[in-house]
């Protein structure tokens, strides 16, 4: 049970976990913190959250769980002002997409001041960005991974954990640097190259856009997501998408060697084992 | 109005255009022609079909409408054999996800002897294929492609046209070689960069699929696709595919040099003109 929860940040992520939060009943105060003041207000109509505040020590201040919800780029640059605002007995999470540089600004600012950090990261983002699209439902049946290390508090990773689970999600534990790697395979990759594929057709000729059926509208729905927000994930998460780009590389020069070759058993043997491999998924 | 619709081949394709036929009321009367007697059954029991046969010509023999649903790759080896047994006014028409080839075919055979050729190819499949998965609503509101030449009789563009719309499809016309460069873009490519998305995760480390969102579930269903059907769907539109592999490998080596570079106003520009060409199809 929550006291005071604070969230930096109401867009999609963070509204969502407020409304889950309120409907769940998971604290007794929840406090919104944010640059802009009226992006907040709709959130203390709605009556979601119970307070809000545009100064970020004040707004953090006394609470006992703080969740920070900003954009990833911002999240390492907010953390050292967050970081002596809040009490010693505090938990400290984030709903990053990449978690190898804010787990290591964590650590070295646990030198200096100890403080219970848990990395998290919830895989129920959108397409759409907003407290206006954010949703009670948005974690339930959702991935959530959390990224402890050796040096995290174990009581922190029950609670943090504990704290997706009780919005509905399903928790996978990964260290920081796997973390990168697996979601630069399966989610930052993917994104890439549905940018990618829009704009192979655009150069191809715009107007083939005019056939395109329910595969390429949902290969590509990524496509259309914030450009910010990505293209701040593609530069946090540079190691794990090269890694991820060279065996995509790999996998499609191997796909196309074999369609070149024209062997009709090799081929269907190869697209029968990625079927087989994808309807495990 | 048919009187006779014939239907070789009675998959996911030919079922569902034998349903709509059928609810519709588009033909008197419907045959289902096949190799595999048993797989014709379940059609006739449903009513769905008048009469069944495994005998090719004996089958569309009398049809004024004939349609041809097998795999892609049977396609042109079968329209030799169709085309003398079907009589002088029929109007026969396939749905194969490449059309020069089967177009080429069919204008050699109408120097032989006239018949009604329109290619034709609805953008409504699945992942999954057989008759227990076809529907009487496939085609509503789905994109069906025709591809008439100079030398196709109007009258029977216009059938061809006719029936796929009372079926609830929305009718595009291409020529031949222009379907084959927008199929490759918008669906064969997206196709086989699924395939290759799927096989990069397995090449760096098959658990990370554990972590796999909606994203990237949306992003590679269609790889769960039959693999002698996409086998030979590539190895058809060859020409086409090799095109859109060129244009996909630009636009994701520019992706590449721009990330690289750094520009983070350079990257979100190419981000963002990419989103609004995506939010606009």
């Amino acid at each position: 049970m929550i006291r005071r929860l604070s969230l930096v940040g109401l867009g999609l992520l963070g509204g969502s976990v407020a409304k889950a939060a309120r409907a769940e009943g998971l604290a007794d105060e929840i406090v919104a913190v944010g640059r802009d003041r009226a992006r907040l207000e709709p959130a203390l109509r709605d009556g979601v959250v119970d307070r809000i505040s545009t100064h970020l020590e004040e707004g953090v201040a006394g609470s006992d769980f703080c969740l920070l919800a900003t954009p990833v780029a911002t999240l390492t640059a907010l953390l050292p002002a967050v970081w002596p605002a809040l009490p010693d007995d505090t938990v400290l999470t984030d709903v990053g997409s990449t978690k190898a540089a804010i787990v290591s600004v964590a650590e070295a600012l646990g030198r200096t001041r100890p403080l219970a950090f848990v990395g998290s990261h919830p895989m129920a983002g959108s397409e759409k960005s907003g407290y206006g699209v954010s949703r009670r439902d948005l974690f339930q049946r959702a991935t959530v991974i959390i990224t402890p290390t050796e040096r995290t508090d174990s009581h922190a990773v029950k609670r943090v954990g504990a704290f997706w689970e009780a919005m509905g999600a399903r928790l996978v534990t990964l260290d920081p640097i796997t973390h990168d790697r697996a979601t630069a395979a399966i989610s930052h990759l993917p994104h890439l190259v549905a940018d990618a594929l829009v704009d192979a057709v655009v150069r191809m000729d715009p107007r083939f856009f005019e056939v395109a059926g329910r595969g390429f509208k949902d290969t590509t729905r990524i496509a259309a997501s914030d450009a910010r927000v990505w293209r701040e994930i593609f530069q946090e998460n540079r190691a794990g998408l090269a890694e991820a780009l060279g065996a995509f590389r790999a996998a499609l020069d191997e796909l196309e060697r074999l369609l070149a070759a024209g062997d009709a058993a090799a081929i269907e043997a190869a697209l029968d084992r990625i079927r087989r491999t994808r309807e495990g998924v």
